[in-house]
């Protein structure tokens, strides 16, 4: 029995397909576009199944033949992954669904999916002697870049607009990162860095500015399909904001359909997006292979403030290809959403994952999900660092002084 | 292969040993002291073993015939539990400790450990017929229990002092709880219950009033346990309060000892108290088997302002059975501890779990914990909720602008 830890072959281009070698630090293609990892996925066969799989450790590195590191003693864990997917019962009542389910990342560290992402991504960054990673984040990613950073010892430059939430800013200094606010957008962030990084050293890790991250992301998808023995939904929603989760979702089921893993449809991928911000939907209801800019972007979601997706061709195609779609959902109905699971199932969800409740009610009314069709909902965070969002009704106070 | 789930036989006074029914609703026993579940332990050993739990899910229900619910139908569950145990090599390495580990429950709904002892006992009182359910909480069991009674459908009622912290005030909300402030301690919100409790029809769920709460919190020594191959370890820190997690866990190893599962000598239950609120570490240092009222209790970890344990004589008594010990920090390092660990090893800790990281030095310089033993902390929950309690020095604004 071989030792191989990952079945890692190559980087490819997004878009010209060029191929590159795995063992250099390389951020995008001499084209510019994002880089992709592929796998020898006739090893993969050799060196595991999922009955093998089944009795490994429950987080996300039980994948290991398909992620990008090559040796274990290189893995940076904090225990991600394997977050329960939940039954949604009573809610499924509420909304005429029998087979409603919700994969509730919350369970990670940070209380978001991001941490798969940071995992993957700084262990790879650490395996190939990156010295110092550095990132423009809108809050989330950041954070957990910066815990992951920690934990393997890297240090770390996090940039975020001024205002982003407290507590990511919080978060990262405890974690001992560099960490900046910047009078801009999460664009400008990734413009300072861009134009400080040879100098600085820095290898930048923000989204598909390495090819890492996203398959980090693609082990919720994994994990979904061996949760449902290993047979494929019909439908998946995302909170979208630059998407990298359903570019990962449709690049996972490619990969478990060719292993012959899983057999079947593919899933329905629908991003879920807030009307405040929704070039995907946009995009989508124009047909078009890639997003226009969103000028004015505006949401409480702070995750789902993306204006233009560096990924969007990558995302809409995996919307398109699946019959998926985009659609958009206000603040106040991402908050309703938030509390309407809150009431029926005991979750308390970030607004991101609520939008994707919200946005059940409109998909059922519209036929485009249908009463007995398995559906998943990305449930990517939990709701509890979001304490400026949620505006608390003044609480009865009982007197006991009498 | 019979299909028994649990294997419970009765309820025993943990003071005087009165024996009661499993089958009825019962909060304490006539005596007024806490009840604690038996098991049939040659039942249990028909039952399953460790090589047969293994293979289950990764969730606390694993354990479900030491737990007390009697038919899996009537399990309320979030995914709690099977936390991650993970190695802390960067701190071990700052303190001198070449096998420190943390258990670290912020992957449980809320964040928190309480999840399992309101997934045990809500489930239970659900099982038992309870109609509505009240308890009287500092915050975070509180959130908890309104979590599980939302997901179980079973209406709850939530008394916490004015001055809780503001997201589990939120979150009762948000489950649907019918959530009330009181201008007092947590013990007048207990009295407000237990006048009222017979008019309004409420089973009183707050610590120790019910029996169940206790079973639940047992799983975290289990899982321990297993993580560690089904060996105990040397000794293990808990952020301590109200303390039930140290009697869970005594009454865990007695149950793993007596089932012939694990061998050796009981791990050393060390209780980390708070500076402004140290009743049982005063109590320890009296050799005493029970408390004092400590008064004028203030201290910025919540979980930990409990001046007067219930179950102070368990919990003293399992300190006391394990040559254990207890001890206090301040404010400042609990804080400090936070920072420490977040610095070395990228997690975000409440202030309760960051007593322990703070504690370890004492420990250390005073030759209470060895270089090479194995050492357990409770990370007993992320700090994610607590913005409040972490300040956030002025972060650097890079200026974007000219």
């Amino acid at each position: 029995m071989t030792e191989k830890y990952s079945a890692i072959k190559n980087l490819e281009c997004s878009s010209c397909n060029r191929v590159y070698p795995v063992n250099q630090i390389r951020n995008t293609c001499n084209c510019g576009q994002p880089l992709v990892v592929r796998y020898d996925l006739e090893e993969v066969k050799q060196l595991t199944s999922p009955q093998n799989i089944r009795s490994r450790a429950p987080n996300m590195w039980r994948y290991h033949e398909l992620l990008p590191v090559s040796q274990s003693k290189h893995v940076v864990s904090l225990g991600e992954g394997f977050s329960p997917l939940l039954p949604l019962k009573n809610l499924g009542l509420e909304c005429g669904l029998s087979n409603l389910f919700i994969k509730y990342e919350g369970s990670n560290v940070g209380g978001t999916f991001k941490a798969r992402g940071a995992s993957c991504g700084l262990s790879k960054a650490k395996e190939l002697g990156a010295k110092k990673v550095a990132i423009a984040t809108n809050g989330n990613a950041g954070e957990a870049w910066a815990m992951y950073a920690s934990r393997g010892s890297i240090p770390i430059t996090v940039i975020m607009p001024k205002d982003a939430q407290k507590m990511p800013q919080i978060i990262c200094n405890s974690m001992g990162a560099s960490t900046y606010l910047i009078n801009g957008m999460i664009s400008d962030a990734g413009k300072f860095i861009e134009k400080n990084k040879l100098e600085e050293e820095w290898f930048d890790v923000s989204t598909l500015k390495e090819p890492y991250r996203l398959e980090g992301k693609k082990t919720i998808t994994f994990e979904i399909i061996e949760q449902l023995g290993w047979t494929f939904p019909d439908a998946v929603l995302f909170p979208t904001g630059g998407g990298i989760a359903i570019a990962a979702a449709y690049k996972a089921f490619l990969e478990l359909q060719q292993l012959g893993w899983v057999k079947g449809k593919l899933p329905r991928l629908i991003a879920v997006q807030a009307q405040g911000c929704a070039p995907l939907e946009h995009a989508f209801l124009a047909k078009s292979p890639t997003t226009d800019f969103f000028h004015g972007a505006h949401t409480k979601a702070s995750g789902l403030r993306v204006p233009k997706p560096f990924c969007d061709f990558m995302v809409l195609e995996a919307i398109y290809k699946t019959q998926g779609l985009a659609l958009s959902v206000s603040d106040e109905e991402m908050l309703e959403g938030v509390r309407r699971i809150g009431h029926k199932e005991g979750l308390f969800l970030c607004p991101e994952a609520g939008a994707c409740i919200a946005a059940l009610q409109t998909l059922k009314e519209r036929q485009l999900i249908e009463p007995h069709e398995k559906i998943v909902i990305l449930g990517s965070g939990s709701g509890l660092k979001y304490q400026d969002v949620f505006v608390q009704n003044e609480l009865t106070v009982l007197d006991v002084s009498e």
